[in-house]
């Protein structure tokens, strides 16, 4: 089953608090994880909420991060949305678990685009003109 | 089962590829999507890619809507994540699958922060000082 993309879909909880509600931290620790995770950072959106919460997005050139927070219930809802096998999704989960200080989580790992075309194999990533009909041609 | 956010994860399939490709169009169908379920806009972020395809999102004070186009495909992947009863992230969806004039779908929907919390019913928004407890507290 070839697939577009793949996204991970992650619920951390027991997290610090402080670190929930402070829009510059949860815009380093996503753009870090980005980074972690091998992605090219495109742009990214940033909110704090009032009277708290925080809502981002980084898009990368390999799909996109988002992250929305409820620092009062020490819970962050996370997705990791990747295309290509040039970025590692798991990477950047590792880093946000470590910067957002959860205690638990909980996990899901979806394939997004699972289509039936030849040459999907060839497939290494979306951008910058690599797609798969090329890369195929170029084979 | 009370939950924080509600994420519906649609998958497009035979969508109109000049659509898919257009970067405007993408936006104008994105906010109108948003508008469409009620959600008040925050920010946004689209970006076209060489050679083809759309990247973007719409952060909303509700959570965010994010699209990721694939016009060699006629496929997109849209997740239409939205907290509180006040929005309909179904309405989202209409508008999108009209606008992308997508012929086939797949469609699920996740519950996001199932919490065991006191005062959680009460619940109708996040943003602008409605949190679960502040509303506890005034009832």
């Amino acid at each position: 089953m070839k697939a577009l993309g793949r996204q991970i879909v992650v619920e951390f909880y027991g997290c610090n608090q402080d670190t929930l509600n402070d829009v510059a931290a949860i815009k380093r620790s996503m753009r870090g994880a980005a980074l972690a995770a091998g992605a090219t950072i495109v742009q990214d959106a940033f909110h704090l909420f009032n009277p708290h919460g925080v809502s981002g997005v980084v898009v990368i050139a390999e799909s996109h991060l988002a992250i929305h927070t409820w620092p009062e219930y020490g819970y962050a809802a996370v997705d990791l949305f990747t295309c290509g096998d040039d970025v590692s999704p798991d990477l950047a989960f590792q880093h946000l678990k470590e910067h957002l200080g959860a205690t638990s989580f909980s996990c899901m790992e979806m394939k997004r685009g699972i289509l039936d075309t030849p040459g999907l194999d060839e497939l290494r990533f979306k951008p910058e003109g690599a797609n798969a009909l090329e890369v195929a041609d170029a084979n």
